[in-house]
């Protein structure tokens, strides 16, 4: 098994495709693309939002399938995966960020995948800083087929097995795994509600349904905005639990669960509990957030 | 002069800097920088949305200003602009897209500066897709200074003048320019509204107010879903009025203005007329869409 000790930041002379479309590396085992952060992709602060990391792991997760010989004409879908009408859909993400780039800086993403139980397909990344080699970004997360015409959960057929198998390695990207349960809020637990959500024009991808990384900013939209001021966020954890197509009208609840007092964990910050659903109830995404100060706040405190 | 004509595709092969952060052509005189169409920037037809479009437009600005040496530490603010706490701001926009990218295409985009009245500053841009050579956008816009402090529009100072005057060139990208005057819609000259629209956590950037590309997906928001389904946007031509800020909310008003005849200019499509307004009706843009038939609609019927 592999463990992050193993790998040693490149230097950037090195780096022969410093902003194409990736790489295979580590003998076949492993995806690795470059991106420069650019304007439109940091907020108000000059960092880069948690959006766009998410963005950059979709990327590397796609074009890993791609150069690998494995794309059919889907997003990400393998040949016999299309001739059987099966999509990838995520159901858990968990990402810690040590640290946001800023505008300019190029950040290596690399991605593997791995086994998860009999039907799953777990993918990890590891994201460095090109120029000091200090980690940025950790994420694992786990995929299942769904029928995109049903719509149902599907199981995975030998024959998809037999062409992603070959690419599975055992390595972890997060060793203090979240593995605590996600509570379901509810509108007497939730702190914060808002109410009336809808999908832009645009929100939807290729899979005909709401791009998993729109999510977060809906999720945030319930989380206090003091917080988001004075914090930045340093982890996440989502279950995937139900689709949501264009009509769907959506509720963001927010709890926040602990402040100040280090936690059990070792975790000095704050925690927030979240529930996306549908108006009728239905789930969407269960969430947990931790926050920590700003930099930028704690020196100015 | 110089005109489209004189610009002749390159070789991808000779694109030395293929993936990089641009560089400066045409004798100094404008900017080029190559983009990869990346998963997330697509939607659920598979080609680039017109926000990533306008998203590599302010790249390529503000990679220009910095490459140029001109930037301080804003976003695209010169020296002599910081010193006096100017920021840029855009006043108007025309954008005219001949064909959208599809996921994986690269895309060069050129870009130049020049002078717009008094206090003005014009900018231009170019983009094709690198295989082909084709013209896939052209536009045009005029950026005045602002005061980011009092948030009040400054003449443009003799030693700002100074800093960006030598790079002003004359040359345009559009030459059948939208001129006609934009009006102003109300409810009763709407055929549809939709209200309540407010900032999503990420969407200010950098200059503490919601960034200009951000806009369009509020436009659109109230431009009917039938026409989105069969007509993609081939044309846009805005008025920037007034800063929106993160506690804004907004309402989004369209007019469906001209139907399937050809009208006076040659164009056969469909064209609206928009309005994004504050609550207190302060306006915030004005502006004009033209749609054409989809290629895959144009086949099934």
């Amino acid at each position: 098994q592999w463990t992050l000790l193993d790998w040693k930041p490149r230097r950037p002379d090195m780096l022969a495709d410093a902003f194409g479309l990736g790489k295979i590396v580590e003998d076949g085992l492993a995806f690795r693309q470059n991106f420069s952060i650019r304007s439109y992709e940091i907020g108000a602060d000059r960092t880069a939002s948690i959006e766009t990391l998410m963005n950059h792991l979709q990327e590397t997760a796609l074009n890993h399938v791609r150069i690998a010989g494995l794309m059919d004409d889907g997003f990400g879908a393998t040949p016999e995966m299309s001739k059987r009408n099966l999509i990838w859909v995520v159901t858990k993400m968990q990402v810690l960020v040590e640290k946001y780039p800023s505008w300019g800086d190029v950040v290596q993403v690399d991605t593997w995948v791995g086994s998860s139980g009999k039907n799953g397909m777990r993918r990890d990344w590891h994201v460095i800083d090109c120029k000091t080699g200090e980690t940025l970004v950790r994420a694992k997360s786990v995929w299942v087929l769904m029928n995109k015409h049903t719509r149902k959960l599907s199981k995975m057929p030998e024959e998809v097995r037999a062409e992603v198998g070959p690419y599975f390695i055992e390595r972890t990207a997060i060793i203090d795994e979240d593995s605590k349960k996600l509570v379901k809020l509810n509108d007497n637990t939730a702190h914060y509600v808002k109410k009336g959500l809808t999908p832009r024009w645009g929100d939807l991808d290729v899979n005909q349904h709401v791009n998993n990384v729109k999510y977060i900013g809906w999720i945030l939209e319930s989380a206090p905005t003091v917080i988001m001021e004075s914090h930045e966020l340093a982890g996440m954890t989502l279950e995937y639990r139900r689709e949501c197509g264009r009509d769907s009208v959506l509720q963001s609840l927010t709890s926040v669960s602990s402040d100040c007092a280090e936690s059990s964990d070792g975790f000095a910050g704050i925690e927030c509990e979240h529930l996306l659903q549908l108006e009728c109830g239905d789930e969407i995404v269960r969430g947990r957030t931790k926050w920590r100060p700003k930099l930028s706040q704690v020196a100015r405190n």
